[in-house]
């Protein structure tokens, strides 16, 4: 797979297997499924190219279907997973450019669930004590990570 | 296409003929594209599905690559006429969950270009003034309608 030396995604592939039980979901063929750190979003997850591309056009439309299916598949398990109000799908980049998709389940529960994750998500980068808060998992993080291999088996 | 009758979304997609010369961008076969109104991000476009879904897993893995594919053009379109530094794609449905992709072109002339769009957009919505700015397209609406169409037609 194409990687970037400098790039902490490439790096963070690299090494998924090294990762604690606490953050490696699934390993698809073209991508790996993170838990992602704001579990205030119960059952967020990143899923990360393997390859080192920052466009969906930087794909092929081959690689671009089976990609999409794997997040389409994250996001299905998420959603089984912790029912949500409205899953969102996000491929931003702008500080990591490395394509990842960040899947947040919106419950009905959130003040804010009219409005993107990242209003608050930029608060609580702000504020250490809510920074805690928000990414505190209330199942604990493994307990989540194995709910959503269980469904991911199904 | 299935609709819901409540559904704005399906409303403008019924009606996009009906739109002005400066927001209908282009009719894919399974979506529509519409110049967005936040066009401090100059390009900035909405992929809305002409199928009423809400959800990525709502589509056969046929028409989820079909739908995909046709985001993945616009993008490629916007990021071809305003050279941006990243291309964001998002698709959250809080508001509206009828699928629809926010393109966003980010430049590195936006100081905020390290963070998600809708912080700024937040703030414009609360303040007519800058809401008024953000809203400004520099080179007028229908001349970015027809750089996108023209891009789109190479």
């Amino acid at each position: 797979m194409p990687t970037e030396p400098a790039c902490p995604l490439c790096e963070k592939i690299k090494n998924a297997k090294l990762n604690h039980a606490d953050e490696l979901v699934w390993e698809f063929k073209e991508s790996i499924a993170f838990l992602g750190p704001w579990q205030y979003y119960d059952g967020y997850c990143i899923v990360t190219a393997r390859r080192h591309v920052t466009e969906l056009f930087d794909l092929t439309p081959d690689l671009r279907h089976t990609l999409m299916d794997e997040v389409n598949t994250m996001a299905k398990a998420i959603h089984a997973v912790v029912k949500p109000r409205k899953m969102n799908y996000e491929f931003l980049g702008n500080q990591v450019p490395h394509m990842h998709w960040h899947l947040f389940p919106r419950q009905t529960s959130d003040p804010h669930h009219l409005q993107a994750a990242w209003l608050d998500i930029a608060e609580a980068e702000r504020d250490p004590k809510k920074k805690q808060q928000w990414q505190h998992c209330p199942r604990g993080r493994s307990a989540m990570v194995i709910a959503l291999q269980h469904q991911l088996q199904q």
